[in-house]
């Protein structure tokens, strides 16, 4: 996490992870980007459920959410459209439909987390 | 602010005002956009300093930040580049260079506020 300072920038294109937390707020508040490794359903292992709410927003290529209602319910396939804010309070992961696709998280920088394998 | 419900989607054409607060994770963070109304530095009449830091990221259009790192030093003007979030801790407004201009805005829900005229 870097220091803060009066302004900060991260631009997306310099981060290469899947899952890239970089900067929160004490214990309020974690921006990172995340920038799904799958590009199918077929090819995610897991789902995870989050205690807290978790927002993505688009901001490069094209990101399908995989959620799920509950443990019984089945998948869903949310497409993220460009300008149009997500919060996601179940049981969720994400593949990409084109290489380098790009979403903003943001969620409580300590979140407990449940996984279930697909 | 909306009932928590599984999945929540926030268009941004949907909200039309200057500053939309749209969801609040409890006492956490808060998510809302931000379409500036003025055009240009001279159409600003203040600049705000906040006690947290304030996240931005653009969404549509084109939006110039307006920054002053302590109450003397010079203003700085900073354009949101698609794809870049930048945290601001210092006095700041904004204004837009294309109409309906949007961007996120991520900060703590009670976030203690000061003004300067300009």
């Amino acid at each position: 996490m870097k220091k803060i300072d009066y302004i900060i920038k991260y631009p997306e294109r310099k981060y290469k992870k899947f899952w890239n937390p970089l900067f929160r707020d004490k214990k309020n508040w974690l921006f990172g980007y995340f920038k799904p490794t799958a590009r199918s359903l077929e090819e995610l292992t897991y789902l995870e459920l989050h205690k807290y709410p978790e927002l993505f927003l688009l901001v490069k290529g094209r990101i399908v959410l995989t959620l799920k209602k509950n443990k019984n319910s089945r998948i869903e396939e949310l497409e993220l459209k460009p300008g149009e804010v997500v919060i996601v309070n179940c049981w969720h992961n994400g593949y990409a439909l084109e290489p380098d696709s790009v979403s903003l998280v943001i969620e409580r920088p300590v979140n407990p987390t449940k996984k279930i394998m697909l």
